[in-house]
């Protein structure tokens, strides 16, 4: 057995030497988040990985979106599952427009007449779908065509000037993938089409083909959740008929207990397959917006 | 101010009283059930008043199927969406399969080889996927067309005999929605078809019409949430554009401080106009196995 | 393996059946409800079983006060330990108080202007402390002697004739413990007096000679933790030379992660001989409010 | 309004930089980080404040005993309260003993079997209590005189001789309250010798005289609460009757909604003077082997 070492805070250090004290320590959240910096270094190295970053909740407007990007550029992810959210709030920073700080005990109503959204604790003008929408009818005729949901998603990508997640996946050709886009303010514009009569025709389960192969034709797999929801689950499910994945890290605050996918541990998936049981692998239980910044200056 | 009156338990009480008691006590946990039994109360009794249901988490493995199509039988959930892994369990029971008391302990290594895949506490054999495929095989041509998501559950809904929550949604003819439906094991079943190049064209946008006309053209809605994901985001998405919804229930134990929709509090949907500023609301923090029965037994 | 039975809910249902279904069901939250009720049932006709009751959580604030005194009554609880707050708020309401309900997005600034304390939902107007130190000068002579903590409130009690938790003891010869006395509105009396260079002579450690043998003597023991804090730690560590509690049940929002006590999962006892490696046990992972009135109807 | 400046992360980059750049994120847990800091920083810069530390949680077994330490050394607690159990797992540590790297799905009755308690992911040799034991026979006589708590705790440190908290708040004349403290290991060692028949007369209230004098007479008062239990309480209600703090910080994974005062957010001490209406505040929703050492590491 190895004793648990106290940790020791030295002025100026380091976020390494921090992580590096947690590595000592060993135990809950702080010994976690330094199993989850080793195995992020693991995947990182090891060639022969393919890794898959699933990214939940409102990480764009939580401030996220550097990070994500920069893992994405850096070789952090080969694949990329999100929400439409997720993808809406960076096509809105891509157009100009900026989240901001906000407050939880804000006064709903008034944000309301203000023409303010709340996500928590950011602010987002509702405005900002008004230039979404310009931006979709201007762009319209080339993203309804009869495609699959990641190339309606590059194709948007193609069309960004600023830096953005759906800028990097299509400059950097990483698959992107998101099967409830539907349900996103991308959605709410596409039905502004619809609604007019016009057809779309993306396809829903078209990028089955492209997902379940990348895991397939993996030497090996490393996932990365951060939060659950659809981004984990579709992950999952093409982990299934692989020999599961060699490396695992799940960021969340959601509890295994009421049963659903999103707080489920990453251990639940060796009996279906989908993480090996040799895998290394790591649950963290934290706020995102703390432990991915934490990890990944830990490790890059 | 109403004083907290201590709940008083008698033997052989039924849930109606039970919950009456916790309605005096008015606060906490117990308040909140009170509370959501009687927005339900006013919603169902309110003859204007469309209920969107929105059901996500591992709520048929979690024993919950009963109780979902019993609402939407008798009137409690005019639109559903939830998760293509609810559909997928459904789907499972009503070819003839059983979701089984598991154990969270249990070791998953040991389970795999046995082929068992465990959902938190619940089991079930791996081998439904056999049948499933069977089942997907036999009906393929019925499921493949030009449609919307909708649609083609309605057609699943067509092809079954045992009462199911697919079923109970065709015959009766309730919209059922689920916009992530490739992240499921009825995605990996189409994907079985598209993987020998068979062409699939269900369609990713199309239920938006559906789905904003049935918010837009009600006088009055009512949302209930049991768990958040995307069936809480789409319904929440369809009530941006109506004056927000007029009566509001979430049940969810995932915590709003992260930021997500999942946790998020329902009056931060007023800021939005999702939630009209003069709604009865309320978040139960709650484990839905726990808190959907006992509320919807006080009601019905 | 047991199949998940899908619960049915029929109207006006009473307690008892709802629990019932519950059980049938099997898993997660609703499961555990079921177990629980079981689990109290059995050690409540188990005549050799000592049942050891631990309150903590502002369970009189938050109603569940008369379900503590009738589990007093009638033999749920043969040992009783609670917070100094709990007893606190027993008292204030022996004296012919009343808590409110209350609202938790109330401003706090506007509150303390008007008086009144808020603890979360509830509300409580600030000049019971006045009556409370009215109280506590009338009895202070009685109250200051060389005793044990027990003795003290079994002192309290007996001055008491309003029926309440610390009357309810005193009647019945229940030993009540409260190692964190000082850390409690009736701390905040007795140092009222201490600040005037009045004696008190309350000893710190005496009870435990009571509550080690109370747990040693007995052929059988029983917990029931609602909420965590000293209550349960202190139960706890009186098992730790028995052969540990035969009976098991834990109401707790905390989590497990952060390692603390409080959260800790009831298995965890076993490895430190608390908790009998046959015992039966359960943790509802729920508000208290909800769980405990639902438990306890189900049984009583 | 501030827009949300998304987080960059550079190579190599230390812990100040890396909350600075969650502070320009400003959200969620982030920012919440960065806010911690921030009012860290701002209570032990300020001449006037005098900072009540309360540590609850196995904050020893979870590797922040050296933290703490450090922060009684250097100036960051000028008051501290904690639990028995911590205290205890100090003492053990200074005796020489360590606390091991363990598991959390160990198999307790294995554990059980081969004598090692576990504290969620910590493991700790039952023998152990041996040598406590051995040092309460030796030392008892200093022990047991008529005292209040913190005279007992400060003998105890004064007896040690490797560093640890008691003996750091002994030499250093940090005043340590620990109202709770018969709810222990250390309870045990004293129970030890009230079962052979001896006399123990430390007092249960004598320390809300001192408690209570530091908080009045403090020109300005910041509180710090690492977890909730009795630590939090306890320094809150020695704030009652002062202006309220005028810096407050709490880290916890406690939930508001049961109503406890563990998951209480700061700001309903406002209504009930605990908090001063303007003081700077922060509630941090984080394991706080995770927060601690990430804030005290960028403030140090």
């Amino acid at each position: 057995m190895k004793p648990v070492k106290q940790m020791n805070i030295k002025t100026g250090m380091d976020v390494k030497d921090l992580v590096k004290e947690m590595s000592g320590s060993g135990v809950f959240g702080a010994g976690r988040i330094a199993q989850a910096a080793d195995i992020l270094k693991s995947m990182k190295s090891d060639k022969d990985c393919k890794i898959f970053l699933g990214v939940a909740g409102a990480m764009v407007p939580g401030g996220m979106k550097g990070i994500i990007i920069d893992m994405l550029k850096n070789g952090y992810a080969h694949v990329f599952v999100t929400t439409g959210a997720n993808l809406t709030h960076d096509l809105i920073e891509a157009l100009g427009f900026e989240h901001y700080q906000g407050n939880c005990q804000a006064d709903d109503k008034e944000l309301h007449k203000k023409g303010i959204d709340r996500i928590y604790e950011t602010f987002m003008p509702n405005k900002v779908y008004e230039d979404l929408e310009k931006f979709f009818n201007k762009n319209f005729d080339k993203l309804k065509g009869e495609t699959s949901i990641k190339e309606f998603l590059w194709k948007l990508g193609s069309l960004l000037e600023k830096d953005s997640i759906l800028k990097t996946c299509y400059d950097k050709k990483i698959p992107i993938f998101c099967p409830g886009i539907a349900d996103s303010g991308i959605g709410l514009m596409m039905w502004g089409h619809l609604a007019k009569g016009e057809k779309v025709e993306v396809k829903a389960f078209e990028d089955l083909k492209e997902i379940m192969d990348l895991a397939w034709t993996a030497k090996r797999t490393g996932v990365i959740y951060v939060g659950g929801g659809v981004p984990k689950n579709y992950i999952q499910q093409s982990m299934q008929l692989t020999k599961g994945a060699t490396y695992g890290i799940q960021v969340t605050m959601d509890r295994p207990e009421p049963g659903g996918s999103s707080g489920a541990e990453l251990r639940e998936g060796i009996s279906w397959g989908k993480l090996n049981d040799k895998a290394k692998h790591v649950n963290v239980i934290c706020d995102a917006t703390i432990a991915l910044p934490l990890v990944y200056s830990a490790v890059k």
